[in-house]
């Protein structure tokens, strides 16, 4: 019979729901058979693996289970009820994998190796959050920035929505004073407004000379004040004036690749 | 009291959840105080409101009730028990509006009013057809096309994230037949490519002389071969081959934004 102990389950259980435990620990789990795959063909080391029983009925399971034998890689099964006490997905295909998180310090951010920068000011929607990452990942952004209240980009949530590219790029948690001291460094700040007519036509920024931060708000308030007093210039998307604004994830895609298509 | 038939609840929560509902009655439900102010400002008939007894207790209820005693827009209180047999929300404001559907049929698409439209083929997630279609109002598209199983643009969740604009333009729901038959009238179909190698590259599409339909599939299947199989150009956003795809909020968000520049 497929069991783990009962605290096991609590610890996966505080590990898969609670930021505190993931900043704690230094660990997060990423869910789902894909994500893992991807992980694996990345060479990504991976601390352990839960496979829930019922995973042996399906042949992606099955195939999984393949794949995790002839990697020797260790794995150990659990009951779907306990599956379920750590999972809070609706039908969740019953994998697990704990991986180590990817912790750089805004320290070693330099105009060398991350000339692209996306910073989220208090982006606080998971699934937002992961997407963005995925968009930073797709253009070859070199690094993103997490200011004010933002969502855990370790959330479960975040990680199925950057489908496995949260390990890709390297992520950073910052103060306010950090981006001040980038932008001493030689970083222009480039901020998104919220209202489409303020500032310069994205299409009109030159971004040729310096490296540079790409900043987006929360999804209702947009940019805080302190990092709008740091731009160096504010930029909109044009719109029609019957549109409020636009959502963040397609504001951000729009602002990302056409950054990447400048730089 | 504010009370209402339990009948009238019961139609109200089917209007709420099915599309059958919907389609029969050709009403839908917008939920939430900005979205009926602007309705409102649209000055778009509405057929009635529902009111949550507890929303007098906020500023933003209050002030809703005073746009609506102005413009001597008839409205109902519900009791809050009776709001959330409707509502699926987990913190509902308490308004519920029902509107009109704006049908209009596929044979009164034309080149001159519809030069630039945008095709979800079996796009399941509401959410996403919701962003999309916020998304072609801010670029000017002038009209939205839905093929095979794509979400109902009345569903609550829909027309939540399309903040309003899902009256703003005209949504035709059309069979593949349809699109053949607008091909053979001038439009150019593109399709974009899930694959981020295959086609042309978004940038050297050419759309100046002709009509045009932006094709986009589902989120896991991308766009069907008969659809593929009428285009004229397939089309990719190049990607970082880490990357396996966008996001279809981000790729169409990309690909909108792309094309109302260039026309």
């Amino acid at each position: 019979m497929a069991n783990i102990s009962k605290n096991k389950i609590l610890d996966l259980r505080e590990l898969y729901r609670k930021k505190k435990e993931r900043d704690r620990s230094g660990l997060f789990i990423a869910e789902g058979v894909k994500i893992l795959r991807d992980i694996i063909n990345k060479n990504i080391p991976v601390e352990s693996v839960f496979l829930a029983e019922t995973i042996e009925a399906s042949d992606k399971g099955k195939n999984l289970i393949d794949i995790l034998e002839k990697k020797k890689m260790s794995f150990q099964f659990i009951s779907r009820a306990q599956y379920e006490k750590i999972s809070n997905l609706e039908n969740p295909e019953g994998v697990l994998s704990v991986i180590k998180k990817n912790i750089i310090k805004v320290s070693a951010i330099n105009k060398k190796n991350n000339p692209f920068l996306v910073l989220c000011d208090s982006l606080q929607n998971p699934g937002n959050l992961g997407t963005i990452i995925r968009d930073c990942s797709a253009f070859n952004v070199s690094g993103i920035i997490l200011t004010g209240d933002s969502a855990d980009p370790y959330n479960p949530k975040t990680v199925r929505a950057t489908t496995g590219t949260v390990l890709d790029i390297p992520i950073f948690q910052a103060v306010y004073g950090d981006i001040a001291v980038l932008k001493k460094e030689g970083y222009k700040i480039l901020v998104s407004a919220l209202d489409h007519s303020k500032g310069v036509d994205i299409a009109e920024v030159d971004i040729s000379e310096n490296p540079f931060i790409l900043v987006f708000g929360s999804e209702g308030e947009g940019v805080s004040e302190e990092l709008r007093n740091m731009a160096d210039t504010i930029f909109y998307i044009p719109i029609n004036k019957k549109c409020e604004s636009l959502n963040v994830v397609s504001a951000s895609a729009i602002a990302i690749y056409s950054f990447s298509r400048k730089s």
